[in-house]
């Protein structure tokens, strides 16, 4: 009887706690938008193992790196990536300024709307309006053409906010990490400078641990103040193979776990998962065309082939977006 | 009488408190090898300014980035950068096996310790001893040979290792702003994968935080693991203008406090105090010849010539090692 009331007792203390901490609630489940069909609890006893000083698999928190690329892993990239959504929007706004465009097949596809066309000009095309869209100005000019951007460029299908796009339950599972004491990273192809602007706001990933693609960029001195100035020239590229480049020149340290979701982030998990002692690689398997879209051997955006027959034999699990998550979006 | 008693009792508890708890002593002067000449109350006031949830220069902790120069400002770099000299001992183990290297003349005269003609075969000529011995091994061999050779080696003249070349002074001055919420980076023109095998023991700045110049690494599998092998092309110069364009490329936020010690850190050091609101920016001046090195505008290492004549237009202070450091080196 005595034990009875103390058991209450611990009941509505917890449940008076959880009301005024809700960080108190989310210990409680700290991935409320996940279902449980192995994934979660994969992800649950992978930290359990390495965060407990007693356990075999502990690992010390600085070397507790945690990485997740962007597009289609922590927000939408269906039907088309985002920052390429981008680049046409500002090809439209800066037309006006460039009568000469007119004469230039692809951009001229771009203010047609002609999709099919700009599809057709293939890596080059892209290319070419990625640089015109991306260079010539300043970098603090460009993070705040994108926060405007970002700030009201809605989805074209699902008719929302690109943040609102973000994936709840990747959300939860990077503050679920940073709670136990990991460092998270996005490392991811998309440009760097396109990420850092609105990435803290949705992910609660400083600018420091975004790793990205990226352009040249020039020191000059402008009224007595130096600026760096966005050229037209490839820096770094941030896919497939750059992204275990990257992560060891921008971290230098092996991640013990990574989240991808295409072909791409393959050799980011390979060189995490290659590291000893205990790891974790995901990669989250579009296929729910309700909520979001299915996709995956076939697709323009995040491809995800090799990755579905090589998981077994790799070492990574499939998240089955349909299945393992209760809800999608942040929003 | 009463108070008499009071402030004797505080006097003893602070004394036990100081023997017990060695970080409260350092509470009370955090700086102890700094004498005060002006740059030391100047480093107290600006933490005090940027920290003070009251003061008008008050920064968020997230903003509060700290950089930091590497050879000449956190350790010796004279009469020769400590790289330069891994890379000549390098070049002699591995001699052996590079029977070819004797008709070289580069690699011949470092070799036969002929050093005027090192100089001699000026950047080409180091450029190519650097690749010879950075290049060809996977990054994990490269910081095992790092690692091993920072052990042993021995500054020519001074005779200790150069772990314990590194200057007590700013070591205190990196952990100040670190307990005051800085998050403290080396941005370096010396090799990124140089300096993080030692650099976390030696100053308490994790790899992460560690920027500086690098090779191009390939991703390859070996026996069905991935590694990344060091090619023999220049990735990245994080010197001069470099400097300002990796802090925004590896950071991606502005610093507010710099530190270096020569005209190749002036771009950082504008970076930073081009920013609004309170900063800070000061470069040491190598003036002990008694207890380390006196040299300035005609020196072949940190070469400080602009960075004396336009301090006050720039902004930024001159630390003088002879006369602000009450201790230079940290063993």
């Amino acid at each position: 009887m005595r034990q009875s009331i103390q058991t209450r007792l611990t009941l509505i203390i917890a449940l008076i706690t959880s009301l005024i901490f809700p960080a108190f609630a989310i210990a409680a489940d700290p991935l409320p938008s996940w279902n449980d069909g192995g994934n979660k609890s994969a992800i649950l006893k992978f930290v359990t193992a390495v965060t407990s000083q007693t356990s075999p698999d502990f690992v010390e928190p600085a070397e507790r790196i945690a990485t997740f690329d962007n597009d289609g892993t922590l927000w939408v990239e269906a039907p088309m990536y985002t920052q390429l959504m981008f680049a046409f929007d500002r090809v439209k706004a800066m037309a006006p300024n460039h009568p000469e465009w007119k004469d230039d097949p692809v951009l001229e596809a771009v203010l047609k709307d002609d999709m099919k066309a700009v599809a057709a000009s293939g890596k080059k095309g892209i290319l070419e309006i990625a640089m015109k869209t991306h260079a010539g100005m300043t970098t603090d000019e460009f993070a705040g053409i994108v926060s405007d951007w970002i700030a009201k460029a809605e989805h074209p299908t699902l008719k929302r906010k690109y943040t609102e796009l973000t994936y709840q339950p990747m959300k939860e599972l990077i503050l679920y990490l940073q709670a136990n004491g990991f460092k998270t990273y996005i490392v991811s192809g998309g440009g760097v400078e396109f990420m850092r602007p609105w990435a803290e706001a949705a992910y609660n990933i400083p600018p420091e641990q975004i790793i990205g693609s990226s352009i040249v960029t020039e020191f000059k001195m402008k009224d007595g103040k130096p600026v760096l100035v966005r050229q037209p020239k490839i820096f770094f590229i941030d896919d497939k193979e750059g992204k275990a480049i990257g992560i060891q020149k921008f971290i230098g340290r092996r991640p013990i776990a990574s989240f991808g979701n295409a072909d791409a982030d393959i050799p980011m998990l390979q060189w995490t998962l290659a590291g000893e002692g205990r790891r974790l690689g995901m990669l989250v398997h579009h296929t729910d065309a309700q909520r979001e879209f299915a996709y995956d051997r076939k697709s323009i955006v995040g491809k995800l082939d090799q990755g579905i027959d090589n998981a077994k034999s790799g070492g990574w699990s499939l998240i089955d977006m349909k299945a393992d998550w209760a809800r999608v979006f942040s929003k």
